[in-house]
């Protein structure tokens, strides 16, 4: 019997493999096509309906809508830069299984970040064009590759006959790279499954936890008079170093608490990067208000609250670094974009499933670490329970870059994984 | 015989100081339409008008003009934001002496800057309101005080009767504000004198020699990353800390080396400011670059290249603190504004008589300093070889701040020891 089991799966994977090798092309073609359909925030609709058709091929059922801004806005974990996004929809495809298996979320974001400074790119960012095994494109990385590795996975295992038990809720959701809206709206609306894959571009490294983020702002105080008498004044610029360093100081404290393996190898697991910073309006004038701004990263062993009161405190110990902060005390703010930590038991068997399947699929062993940045997972296991893991074939480090591209062996290297890994996780009719 | 002019020039201090009491209303009258003239830059015309008229009253020969930007633009120590200065006249009224006696500048800035923020005006800014004996408005102690007391000068000196032997140059210039182009313009017109006086905002305190003051912009390169694997890039905010550090050290080792007495009681006699701070765009990016902008003080005892070529050569060393800066130098710029320094001998005659002049009228010592701030002093010693002195009553600390007033009793006292100076610097015709 388990010979024969073993034999099966065998079988199942020189088919999936077969097919995709067969169907590399179409993949390719799907996946230029999705980057050639500029999905920039609130300009999602035209690759959303690449998605449809595709899932409408699949016999999925399709379920598209807008995600509805007002009753949204209400949630305490709603973050985004809008509150409406008419125009900008939500596709989930279901593909109901025969039963008695277990579901899961392939979840992947279609939105892209702009693509900046076109002078920085060798092709049309949104041209999708190959060379040498790569395609290169705004959101070909992060992550319309990962995408449509999903799509395959589930092409592949329809097309040489396989039916899944358990439920696959394919979500291409709006919305991420502004703080998770469209995803929180799917789980609002009820998709929730008994785990969750997501592409996200990860070096084909497996990430079972996800960095959270907020970002924060502090305003930081002077007092100003004419560059000539500037000891008459305080310089916000001088004080806003020692803010930069203090800060720099409790990223150390955050950081030596962190014991867990996964991060054994980050040299800073949950960094605090200040970002931004701008003040002073005038060159002869001591400044006296600067603003900096930054990120601060979430460990999925705490809480966003906690992490927040944290930064708080901290920064009323500035009154103890120097008098001035006494006087004139910073003022802390949350701001703009966030994403919650997630994360999923190393034990769990998705986990083991996908990482056995990796092992055998490419004979080797992944790498398992923790994101050093948030993704959807977040929201998918805080608000809709349902536990998620990260893996995908983009390039972290072309995500978001001029030039962004992906290999695209890994795209049909990670749907193969995925196909098995369904097989795996879904349990399969046998009939 | 030295009795007897002992006598006369009390009996003219008598008389100038009851002149100055019995027209009080006029002077304030003066001012007063004066500041309620907005004269920011490119609206001088109005406020040059009522110039003109009372010049035209004290029977002086009134030249009036635009600067020639095409021409000024070439002049080395050419500096301002803009090139054409139609609208925006000088004007310079001379009262040509009897002859054989010593020729003076008067100079005075008619451009205020901006009003700003008006919210933090008690009164409307333009409106010359006088409580209490100050008058309040925009430019009123920086520096239109400053110009009353002048004309006041001249004009109780005629009515009294005392006809001067040298000459009287009143220069009400543009552009002071922005660099000096007003001043610089009436110079290359040919305009000189034995000395000058600026009545800038001094407190009443005598400043033999100016500082003067150049703008700078520092260019610090970092290598951007996302905030999340912030290690992965070199944070330009971090750098520009290191920058800011050594520019202060620059600082230091300018004003050690300061031993001039008129500096003993000012903590840092030439300082740098670093007035502005901006880089990076995103809080959860490294920011790959900031700008750092500032002001840097020049002694009236070294050259603005010399200065110039310190802080180029301070700047280049930051590579012996960071090897960062090695790889990425940072890139210094000189920009916008810049002030001359200037200065008049200790020992000159136009100091000692100014000097034993406020002992006289004031009986008490005047201090004697070095200016925080550059003049058009630095342009009428350096371009016009006119040594300069600055010697004014409005308040220092008020200059460019919301609420600027001015004492009017100040405006008297100076106006009276101006008209006593000019009786011992020109002489006068004693028929």
């Amino acid at each position: 019997m388990r010979e024969q089991l073993a034999q099966l799966k065998e079988n199942i994977k020189s088919e999936v493999h077969q097919w995709l090798t067969d169907h590399q092309e179409e993949g390719i073609n799907l996946l230029q096509s999705l980057v050639q359909a500029d999905s920039t925030q609130g300009n999602e609709a035209e690759a959303q309906q690449i998605v449809i058709d595709t899932l409408n091929e699949l016999g999925l059922d399709v379920d598209r809508w807008d995600p509805d801004g007002e009753s949204l806005s209400k949630h305490p974990y709603f973050a985004s830069s809008r509150d409406n996004f008419n125009g900008s929809p939500n596709v989930v495809g279901v593909q109901k299984g025969t039963g008695d298996g277990r579901s899961i979320i392939f979840n992947g974001h279609i939105d892209v970040v702009p693509a900046g400074d076109r002078e920085q790119w060798d092709f049309d960012p949104y041209s999708g064009k190959v060379v040498d095994g790569k395609m290169y494109g705004r959101g070909v990385t992060d992550m319309k590759g990962g995408n449509v590795a999903m799509l395959l996975a589930i092409k592949a295992l329809q097309n040489i006959g396989i039916q899944l038990k358990g439920d696959v809720i394919f979500q291409s959701v709006v919305e991420e790279e502004s703080g998770g809206s469209g995803t929180l709206a799917a789980v609002l609306k009820g998709y929730k499954a008994d785990a969750a894959i997501i592409p996200e571009p990860t070096n084909m490294k497996v990430f079972p936890k996800q960095q959270g983020s907020m970002w924060f702002r502090v305003h930081v105080k002077g007092r100003s008079a004419h560059g000539g008498t500037r000891y008459q004044g305080v310089s916000a610029i001088e004080k806003s170093l020692a803010v930069v360093d203090h800060i720099r100081q409790l990223e150390k404290k955050r950081n030596d608490r962190i014991s867990d393996p996964l991060y054994q190898n980050i040299p800073i697991p949950i960094p605090i990067n200040v970002g931004k910073i701008e003040g002073g309006d005038w060159p002869s004038s001591v400044a006296d208000l600067v603003k900096i701004e930054g990120r601060m990263g979430i460990s999925p062993e705490e809480t966003m609250e906690n992490a927040k009161a944290e930064m708080e405190e901290w920064l009323e110990k500035l009154k103890e670094v120097n008098p001035w902060f006494e006087e004139s005390p910073v003022r802390l703010e949350w701001f703009g974009a966030r994403w919650l930590p997630g994360s999923i038991d190393l034990e769990h068997k998705l986990m083991n499933t996908l990482v056995s399947t990796y092992r055998d699929v490419l004979d080797e062993e992944p790498i398992v670490e923790a994101s050093p940045w948030g993704t959807d997972g977040g929201l998918l296991t805080e608000v809709g329970s349902t536990p998620s893991l990260v893996f995908g074939p983009g390039v972290t480090g072309m995500a978001h870059f001029p030039n962004e591209y992906i290999e695209l062996d890994k795209v049909f290297e990670v749907a193969e994984i995925m196909a098995l890994t369904l097989v795996d996780w879904c349990g399969i009719e046998e009939s």
